[in-house]
């Protein structure tokens, strides 16, 4: 059941409109990874020069669901529980790689890490934490 | 050197351009608690109609920066550190109000915490912690 | 359904063996908050005179747990599902006071924080936020 | 300047006396990375037969410890600023296994991860990120 990289791409927009407004992209996304680039863009820049820490906490989240997504046939209704990030060193003026990977995938609780570089660069800009929740259903 | 809050959004907005694109508003700001607000905006919807991580995310950073300003007479060159977000309830569709407090000014480090609400309601949708390294300049 | 505080350090001495080791005391615990106190113990300091790390995320996490079980009448079969700490300042070499808060009980999730501070003190020497899952019973 | 792990191992129970009282012994510790193991023990038990989130706190900072003074010849001042642990699943009553990494060896601030696993287990037990912050020595 593994999904094309533009289907998870049209969902990914489709389910967090901030991931199209900003043009993300899904490079690859199967067995619970999942690696999204974010292009340069002027206004997701802090002043020095650096993509803002928000739109690095975004693209994140959306790699995180992407890589969720790949286990379960594209349907997912999990949301965030919670979300750590830590900045490492100034992100370079240009397009962000994030790699995600499931380290658990639970009935009622996930959770799994993303690296964050700069596109081009080997050491990380920040690394982040998640857990995601199942959404309960209800009749 | 309480700063009013025209100044301190125009800080804001200067430093942080999402917060400028989003409509960001400083409500309050004063001896280390600032309270912001996050205009309704349908492009920071998740399908479902809740406000999306990333925006709450990026209102918790800002508002805590607002927060340090407030102690330092609005000169700031700290960055985030880290910043760990949990997501409580599902926030409304409508404005978010962040109310920030900083826990503890160091020379090198700085810690404290954000509860965000849905504008009119007592329940908190999400708590934010985070630390802010402060830059070190070099001559 | 309020609880006396011997009866309810019976219980955390009871379902967590090192809070009873270390000689943990519940001073409050009721409406979802509780104070607890973790006596000075040689054993417990790092040298340098401050009491270890391990040793306030113990304190913290029996405290989170006591307010827990002070809005379920002492019966709470929750576990921890994540627990974050951040230190502040190093704390004195003497007993040290926990004040833990439920800032949500959820039916699966609930989550807190606790403020840890050398007795005698004001400033506190480290802060906690904490999730609790409800384990699930199966038959 | 690689150390011994018999060294490295003397010199954490040194630093850590909850370490030396648990029996923790140092595996392997080299360029960055170091592997602990706690011994079973009866009183770090929780009821149900898992072993305490404390313990494994506990064992996952001094992990971290070892891996750092492996970069350093083992001279390291640094102190914990922060530690987040999230919990996969109940370890089992047996030994557990710590794999530290260093992710980021920085001037003020370093970063890094510990998978935490049952002996003889594949699947992790608990995730712990943390950051360390050098000690500032003042003349």
């Amino acid at each position: 059941m593994s999904i094309p990289v533009a289907e998870m791409q049209r969902l990914v927009h489709e389910g967090v409109p901030l991931a199209r407004a900003w043009g993300v992209e899904v490079l690859q996304a199967a067995g619970g990874t999942a690696t999204l680039r974010l292009p340069h863009h002027e206004d997701l820049l802090r002043p020095g020069g650096t993509v803002s820490g928000p739109a690095l906490m975004g693209l994140a989240d959306v790699a995180m669901w992407a890589a969720l997504l790949s286990l379960t046939g594209g349907k997912d209704e999990s949301l965030t529980a919670n979300l750590a990030i830590t900045f490492l060193r100034p992100p370079a003026p240009r397009a962000v790689i994030a790699e995600a990977r499931v380290i658990k995938k639970g009935r009622t609780l996930s959770y799994g890490e993303v690296l964050l570089r700069s596109e081009g660069e080997a050491a990380p800009c920040a690394h982040v934490t998640t857990s995601w929740a199942s959404a309960v259903r209800r009749a």
